[in-house]
């Protein structure tokens, strides 16, 4: 009764004094810690504070079985990145993050397969490896891709347009851990700008736009799951991803190739662009 | 590009520096900072990044027209609380917090009228009045109540059982500033348990009790507006309250009156419960 500014805070980290899963009571505690530290040090007004409530329902009414904003704020404050930082700091390839299109399953495909199901965009073969970081193949695993089309849209968000599935796959490395695939180049893109997180980029004036880039997701037993992008050499916006995603290691050559026999070897035709991503994964 | 954990911080705060609004950049740039150092200090791991986006979007999704789970989350985390703390920092009656009942708008009473729509529960009459600091009457002011039945419902709460409006009025006081109205006693009770701040409040061992209370805003043209309650000084609770709302000078005795001239003066019968609450608003 009668809290002030500071006893407050206490009275509320004495709440926590009860909870059994200690890790649990360590996140509640920081978080409450600068959570207060926050609204102290800014002298929060009631219409700000308001304004922060329906900011973040609005970020949980705009999030759906096909769209996460909560993820998208995440990522454009440097947390989901800063979240891959801190656990991706391993041997192997290195992360980067997740994005907010990862809400469906990738449906299973052979190597070779095109994960282009509307036949517009520039064609692509994507060949790669998956190794442990001593240079053993790994068979067996798993590649789960996820790209946007040519004009920078995921399936999800043009339901109307594209069939579901379109630029996503799930592949298995062959006995030499090798994989590949056909799609189309993707394109930069701004990430969705009609709910609440694209309201934010506007009104601190931020461009809203990322490279271009293929997802990636790579398993295999007994390794630490990986989650990357391979980012198209010669995208705008490497220096700028509205979500601080790049890694230099991650950006990867789409070259174009017009000799005919490569064609061949693909089941495409001239020209194409060929990008190779090898992949190393952590041990376990 | 390859941003480490300190410099990532660096960048995300270097996209503000275009932010018209100096409020809004300097509110961005504080949460920024707190938000990466919690994650930085706690080492968040992936897995706990992904239940902290499941838990946000759920509290957005538990909240509708007439449910506001963040203002719920707010309270528990005694963020709300600390807001008031901060901003109801002058003269006159203390503020507390608004709670997360205040969805839909208070009916227009006339002074005298029962908010009690459904005839059961402690029958009880509050008094009051509305001044300025220096004990001016403050005529006309708006006095806006909402509070739980008996058992510890709000009306949006039941939506099958209470009429909409039941415990809610809207009051003007009269030309000596004065208020009253007939009610029924507040039951004390649990806040909404059957969401992800009860969940919450489940994993930490926590109560989800409040003390007994009425819920008042006073305005009045050039005063500030008051967000307050009156809390029934028998309650279970008040040395407990699962939102950190209590303030001393709050507690008020809800008296129980057997004096039959008085309850003829009231339009009720004997025994009634009494309570008086006269509420000062400071100068805007």
């Amino acid at each position: 009764m009668d809290l002030d500014e500071s006893s407050l805070l206490d009275a509320v980290l004495a709440t926590l004094d009860g909870t059994p899963d200690p890790r649990l009571k360590e996140i509640l505690t920081t978080v409450g810690r600068h959570l207060h530290a926050a609204v102290r040090e800014l002298r929060l007004t009631n219409r700000e504070w308001e304004q922060a409530v329906e900011f973040l329902t609005a970020v949980g009414h705009t999030s759906d079985a096909t769209r996460q904003e909560f993820v998208l704020l995440s990522d454009v404050l440097g947390v989901s990145m800063l979240v891959e930082t801190i656990n991706g700091a391993h041997a192997g390839t290195e992360s980067t993050v997740l994005g907010p299109f990862h809400m469906v399953d990738s449906p299973a495909r052979e190597l070779g397969d095109s994960v282009n199901l509307i036949g517009k965009g520039q064609p692509c073969v994507i060949t790669g490896s998956v190794r442990d970081v001593d240079g053993t193949p790994l068979s067996g695993a798993t590649v789960d891709i996820w790209q946007c089309d040519e004009n920078g849209f995921y399936d999800v968000q043009q339901p109307e347009s594209q069939p579901p599935g379109n630029g996503r796959g799930l592949f298995h490395a062959d006995d030499e851990g090798r994989f590949w695939f056909r799609t189309v180049v993707p394109s930069h893109y701004p990430i969705p700008t009609d709910g609440p997180v694209g309201a934010l980029l506007a009104a601190t004036r931020r461009h809203p736009y990322r490279p271009a880039h293929v997802h990636v997701i790579a398993e295999a037993p007994g390794h630490v799951p990986l989650t990357t992008h391979m980012f198209v050499a010669d995208s705008p916006y490497l220096d700028s991803d509205a979500v601080f995603a790049v890694r230099g290691n991650l950006v990867t050559e789409f070259a174009e190739v017009t000799e005919p026999a490569e064609a061949e070897q693909y089941g495409v035709s001239v020209p194409f662009r060929h990008a190779h991503f090898d992949i190393q994964l952590a041990r376990a």
